[in-house]
């Protein structure tokens, strides 16, 4: 079955067993995989190198798209495998790790990761391990669910070991578009100025006698853990989309929006399933990591074209949508996370970024990554690549968690990742900020008026009529500025009394 | 001598007094003002404006490219004019303002505003005033020494003041490349692939009709304030240049560097003199403002190509450099600063940023702004637009400040204007920190042993060590993160104990 895949036939020699090819990775190396939020990562070589790592020293420096399916940076982590990991992931037992110091993680910005390859600002890869449906008759790769950072590793990388997956079916191939930028200092525009157009290949360009190893496998990626909308994400979309109606109505926006970017999880899934029973139409995604909500958008004939790097559904839609690919094969594209991410192509699409907050600031500030400014919980991703050059870059979030024990909205963030400069639109359950054109002081009034659960508003009304009296063009009080993460680290709520 | 100058002679009619013109000017307007770095704003409209408000209630909103010259902002302050200011200013008379919250200032990174008014989430300027040197055949703005925001508010306003400035060289003309972003959703790739490529036109084309009123005046732009290399500056410059030399041997940059961008002031000024006696060759900048040192350097022969968006030089300099323009001429060009800035065109050329920092932390994040994490300086200005999508985005602070009463590498700063996945390398004096590829705790031990002053890197050390010990991916602890500001807001020294 696997041999109709590998159509270069000179390359069938090159079939092994995982164990087999996992030897070519020694101990030291840096080794590049593919695998974008969970979908299409090479699963059969990295549990073998797990496997391999209880009996002897194996330490690697692993970078891959985004996060792992199938546990496997729960494995590799729990068989010490990981000395440095890059750029993102949400294992939680890698996240302990990290958090211990036990990993060196370095979390970047999804479109930059290859970009510090390619200028050799990283080390590159010295092998690269990527999931296909199939090798073309020239040796190329052609992808599964996700595209990532899958492409400029196989070039970077001296060796390239191949997974042929065949619980994959064959028809993903045509939906991806591969480019490449080109080099500094003659790089020429990137030539993408519509969601839907196709500028690269459909699959990975390299050399075939840089494939150094085959491995047949079946598992299948890991389906997506999404929840399903619940009365605060509900919330939230709700006040998204009045938002965007009050848009149209300026003249802002026309009735299709703008291209639609929404981060993984919950509640971005939340906030795109509420626009299938709203008046727009014709949207587009111009997005990372492409959900069920993508897909049931399409069914209702409210999104006529998503771009993404990869493609995470549900096992409710898993069969359908991939057993039913040719009623959405026009309909979509898979593109290097370097593209779908690109500042170029943000900021000349106009797109709508909608990501999820941690925690944020009365003056605007986001922080995405990190609780009580220590603890990294699963890396920046894609939100920086979106946010900065968005036409609106908006950030939502649940305004209380914990069962109240913890504010989304707080006097000052723990942690930066999105500074006041780079955020338009904050959305909680309880209303919606519209930062554009504020000074800080107008941005606390209308956070705090509109944004924070009733049961911490008298609180950070507090805090900043507090802070004016000190003055300053962004007043806090420094003594109290951390006051509240201080509270809950020591005494479980942000508003215990000391 | 202004008649030749205003070369559609229909508009000769509309010549009248600053007086007369600043009467066009309304109560609750929003006014968008030529001016960027000290270098062409207007200067007898706002100086009129000035003057009424002492007769008559008059409060606007002001938009300009960045800071302006002749105090111009600390009049229209004293006047009571200034409701709102954006996106930059560097007069200490409006930052008390700010800081004191009587004028509400929005800071913006340079590159977005005239996005922002293109999309109508700022409020479009009513009146536009721009210095000009001369006025085309058909009607078009020849712009002065900065074009800054100055094309986009003439599209955008509905009138439009021309200040004929007869103190400015009509040579002017020919050195500014105007070119604006076609609109959303068909917006095209900006077509600049080189630092000297010209790709608009030479003068600001708008409907010769908008123009409202003609002003002559022959006031000269403001002196630079720039402070000669002291043993500090010269000190930062030379580790940056031994950094750059070792680039260039590891094969990651040729020996003439990428395009070179250099933020305003006196540190950064002192680094670009640096380079003159550098093996470097054939060097190219891709910057907002065009200081002395890119001038030194064209005449040592090191500087190929400039590119900014104003020029601003010192008393020494001016009439040498504008009294010889010829010389210069083939080697610059005067851009918008949405281009000059662009996301697009600064990830394409693969710029070498420098800019200034007033603080970083232990991990990297920098702080552009904000004293005490409360009082504004001046703005973020370009440095987010360049540090974010640079090929090396660097930041460079003297290690101590206020005689070694502040340290400018602290446990964390107490405003985020950078993030630290958005900042490459850090200089000070005392040495250089490579960040690239490192985890937060490796950026530590980078930033600690390289940059910071011996007075203070005990203590640093101490805090690193106790923060590690709780654990975390960024370890700190919250208690004592902002205890160094806290001192030295109520003590006067970051280590003053309690």
């Amino acid at each position: 079955m696997y041999r109709d895949r590998v159509r270069m036939s000179s390359l069938l020699d090159k079939v092994m067993t995982a164990d087999q090819a996992a030897a070519l990775i020694k101990d030291g190396m840096t080794v590049g995989m593919s695998g974008f939020t969970r979908a299409g990562e090479a699963k059969a070589v990295p549990k073998a190198l797990a496997q391999r790592a209880k009996q002897e020293p194996l330490r690697i420096s692993l970078m891959t798209g985004a996060s792992l399916g199938n546990d496997l940076d729960k494995q590799l982590t729990e068989a010490g495998v990981l000395a440095r990991r890059m750029p993102f992931q949400v294992d939680s037992t890698l996240r302990k790790a990290i958090n211990a110091g036990e990993v060196m993680f370095i979390d970047q910005h999804l479109s930059e990761t290859v970009e510090q390859l390619r200028n050799h600002q990283l080390k590159l890869p010295d092998i690269a391990v990527i999931e296909a449906v199939a090798i073309t008759e020239e040796g190329h790769i052609v992808p599964t669910t996700s595209v990532g950072n899958s492409a400029s590793f196989a070039i970077f990388a001296k060796q390239v070991i191949v997974e042929i997956n065949v619980a994959h079916n064959t028809n993903l191939e045509g939906l991806h578009d591969i480019y490449i930028p080109t080099y500094r200092p003659t790089r020429t525009p990137i030539p993408l100025t519509k969601v839907d157009d196709r500028i690269g290949s459909t699959a990975i360009p390299i050399p075939a006698e840089k494939i150094v190893a085959i491995v047949v496998n079946d598992q299948p990626d890991s389906p997506s853990t999404v929840l399903p909308p619940d009365d605060e994400t509900q919330g939230i979309a709700n006040h998204l989309i009045d938002f965007f109606k009050r848009e149209v109505d300026a003249g802002r926006m026309s009735n299709s929006l703008g291209p639609l970017q929404a981060g993984i999880g919950s509640i971005a899934n939340a906030v795109m399933c509420g626009l299938i029973d709203s008046p727009f139409e014709n949207l587009t995604m111009y997005s990372e990591v492409l959900q069920d909500s993508t897909f049931d958008l399409i069914d209702a004939g409210k999104l006529r074209f998503a771009s993404g790097s990869s493609i995470t559904l549900s096992t409710r839609r898993n069969a359908d949508v991939f057993g039913n690919l040719e009623r959405y094969k026009d309909k979509l594209v898979l593109r290097p996370q370097e593209i779908s991410n690109h500042p170029e192509v943000v900021r000349r699409l106009g797109i709508i970024g909608i990501n999820t907050a941690l925690e944020f600031d009365i003056y605007g500030n986001v922080n995405s990554t990190h609780v009580g400014g220590t603890k990294m919980m699963n890396g920046i991703g894609g939100s920086g690549d979106f946010a900065r050059n968005a036409h609106l870059a908006i950030f939502v979030t649940k305004s209380i968690a914990k069962g109240g024990n913890i504010s989304s909205v707080v006097p000052m963030v723990s942690h930066v990742d999105h500074t006041e400069h780079d955020v338009d639109i904050l959305v909680t359950e309880i209303g919606l900020a519209d930062l554009r054109g504020l000074a800080p002081r107008e941005r606390a009034r209308a956070i705090i008026d509109n944004c924070v659960h009733p049961s911490y508003r008298d609180a950070l009304n507090s805090y900043f009529d507090a802070a004016c009296k000190r003055g300053g063009h962004t007043p806090h009080i420094l003594r109290e500025a951390l006051e509240w993460h201080i509270n809950l680290e020591e005494r479980g709520h942000m508003l215990a009394a000391s």
